[in-house]
């Protein structure tokens, strides 16, 4: 019989807690799996809920976190404090004293992971991070080991669930974005401060370690064009819709010929995609493979339990490579970025400006004659060729919300580049017969195979 | 540096010629991710296509498999011949020699897994068949790996291309079956001979392996419940879809309080589930577990390079696993079925007779009154709930291709074993009143937070 696996756990918060429950819960059928205990022999937290199930069957809880880091009976520290710091000294601190490493913490692994993974490697030892990306959803698995195969075109993904339950409460009750985002924050799926995820960051962070893991390309978040959905209003909803489409907030890694694009914003989906069908807080990531093709993942992108479900399957990969007792070499572990050399693809970000994609556009006109005939002189001066047009009736646009004496103009165009579009919404934008900003909304079809 | 992985490959049919193109086209980038390059050293075939490319890369191309097998510079063998037998004797020679062994043979796996794993466990050898379920899909990567914190409570797929081909076509154009069938074979979708598609058995397989890595019980083939689609009438796919519904085929392990559900029919799935919403030849599997929720895998369920996608990914894990030279041990690999016991759950397959689902249920009924009140007698005193009904005129009936002077009756019922349901569609067939034969399909709503 092996010895238990001993876990060091950093945080008894939400996802912590969960930790904690599914390895109470589903310890039999854990050990059943990987063929050996694993046990939470010394956890760390400031303050914790004291009714979390399965709380009796930690070793030993402190609010000394260093002290779990340092503790010489822990073989594996799972970190879910969360944040930069002292998220990222205690696992440099873990990985140094020869523990292995597994977090959920996005922003850790996208700023700092580089310099973690590195010194895991040099310390023989394992950094999982599969709860960082889509919850439950075991993406990075995916990527790293199931699409092995593959060179990567494109991942685009619903990666914040936050974002994904107001788009779709907007959609299906007809809310504007703030009403949506208080009932999000009711419901505790949006934070008291929920920048992080209607501005984008959160989405960003995880695109940032998709990338990686897609084309071996460095951790790179701060190349992240990043819109949130803040500025979307209940009428661009329901124009989608009408058009055929759905507006959702995506992660989007794609392999261009000029350079890699990195960007996270609102988008119009076809409503006939798969994609276009995940809806309230749920994830998915549609990842388009040159052998496999299209593939995609579903499931909770966030929460105590989903969440814990991909912590402890990091925890139990660790338990399967270390095996059973004895072994005189260090596992080979898978490695965490998927290519062992970081980094090992150094192909450019693809600025902004050069990203090619076809736009929805909403303009506020005044309502008299002419208007169309100076939009489409500015769209044509650029190259830029109208697919669709909708024109409301003032009345009717009034009555969805819209401003007296204007009527909406609803455009999709054909694809374009940022720069051309950007240029063409200046000029639009200036005109006098246009009111307001314009609204850019841009489209993806997500390839034509899905 | 390290020296290449060396291939057998067994067999340059679809599935071995998409792995030759995969790793040629492939090559640099497949190298990048598991630090060592992958060669085709050796490979059997007695007949195959010239043109394939990348075959140029092949070391060397005989008819001889048994020589393959025994090749003394050969790592890891590819099983790809499909059937019994001789991939049975093949692959336990493999494993006797000391190759890895990777295979896409479904039957093989379902049928003689336990055998093989047990022979390549003695041996310090991995047996890997990601391939075997859902093509490119990497579900059972997701189960032994990605889930293996859950408990897992149910695994539902559509788990055969050409079968959802068939109903697709089926709803979409309006055709009958046998027309459907005719169009899938004519695009290469479907066999010669489909009958291991139509009547499930190629379902049957898969769903086998899918319940030993869900539940860690033996591979049990023999002991599922099979029912194919050749049955489903167009008049059924119309009725379903009415009623809001999508017939779907699926293969379906359930663990239930009496046993281990194991079924593989067609099925009514609500059409908001997006199961209900993968069409054509691709695959999908929702997993239901119990910290994660459900998640769902959905991509290309066959073809060469899909297939060959997930067969490559295996040969990577192997890779992987094996590290640099010098290993004084052998890797410690995940266990091929998610337990390292092979049916270290010994819970019992519960005999279709107690499973309990809702069923749709058409019957032809002479068009004169009190036909409805003699069919609800009936089910009424087996404790049959009816849930909806669905009344045909008759002349709208016989414009769908009904029979004249009858007119359909379409039930829901409730929940119900499949014993009580077998006997009141005994008793209904019995009836004067109704002509023919009772369509029954089972009903999957498929939990209630897909």
């Amino acid at each position: 019989m092996t010895t238990p696996l001993r876990i060091g756990l950093l945080g008894l918060g939400t996802v912590g807690g969960g930790v904690v429950t599914v390895l109470a819960r589903n310890g039999a059928e854990i050990r059943r799996r990987c063929g050996r205990e694993i046990v939470i022999h010394h956890a760390a937290a400031k303050d914790y809920d004291k009714r979390i199930e399965g709380l009796d069957k930690i070793g030993r809880v402190s609010s000394d976190a260093a002290a779990v880091v340092a503790d010489p009976e822990v073989d594996i520290v799972i970190e879910l404090i969360g944040g930069y710091s002292p998220a990222r000294e205690l696992a440099l601190q873990a990985v140094a004293n020869k523990k292995h490493l597994v977090t959920a913490n996005k922003a850790l692994i996208a700023r700092h992971g580089n310099e973690i993974i590195a010194a895991a490697r040099r310390h023989d030892v394992q950094v999982a991070f599969e709860a960082a990306v889509g919850g439950g959803i075991p993406i990075l698995k995916a990527l790293r080991e199931g699409l092995a195969a593959n060179r990567i075109a494109w991942v685009a993904g619903i990666i914040n669930g936050t974002g994904n339950y107001i788009l779709t409460e907007m959609r299906d009750k007809g809310r504007d974005f703030a009403d949506a985002l208080r009932e999000a924050q009711a419901l505790g799926y949006a934070e008291a401060d929920p920048t992080l995820d209607v501005e984008g960051v959160d989405a960003a962070h995880k695109l940032a370690i998709l990338a990686a893991l897609a084309f071996g390309v460095p951790l790179r978040f701060d190349d992240i064009h990043t819109e949130g959905i803040a500025a979307i209003e209940r009428q661009d909803v329901a124009y989608a819709d009408e058009l055929g489409y759905r507006v959702k907030h995506l992660g989007i890694a794609r392999r261009a010929a000029a350079g890699i694009e990195l960007r996270v914003h609102p988008a119009l989906i076809p409503e006939r995609r798969l994609l276009a069908k995940v809806d309230g807080v749920m994830n998915a990531i549609l990842v388009q493979g040159n052998a496999v093709g299209p593939t995609l993942y579903y499931g909770a992108g966030a929460g105590a339990l989903p969440t814990a479900s991909a912590v402890v399957a990091d925890v139990v990969d660790v338990a399967r490579a270390l095996g059973g007792a004895g072994r005189q070499m260090p596992p080979a572990f898978p490695p965490p970025l998927a290519f062992p050399s970081p980094a090992s693809d150094d192909t450019p970000t693809l600025p902004m400006e050069e990203v090619e994609t076809a736009c929805y556009l909403r303009l506020q006109a005044a309502d008299r004659p002419g208007v169309m005939a100076e939009v489409s002189a500015i769209l044509g001066e650029r190259g830029i060729s109208i697919e669709a047009i909708l024109q409301k009736p003032a009345a009717e646009a009034q009555a969805a919300g819209g401003a007296q004496d204007q009527t909406p103009i609803i455009l999709l165009t054909r694809p374009v580049k940022e720069r051309s579009m950007n240029e063409a919404i200046a000029r639009l934008e200036a005109l006098p017969s246009i009111r307001g900003a314009a609204r850019r909304i841009r489209v993806e079809t997500l390839g034509s195979d899905e």
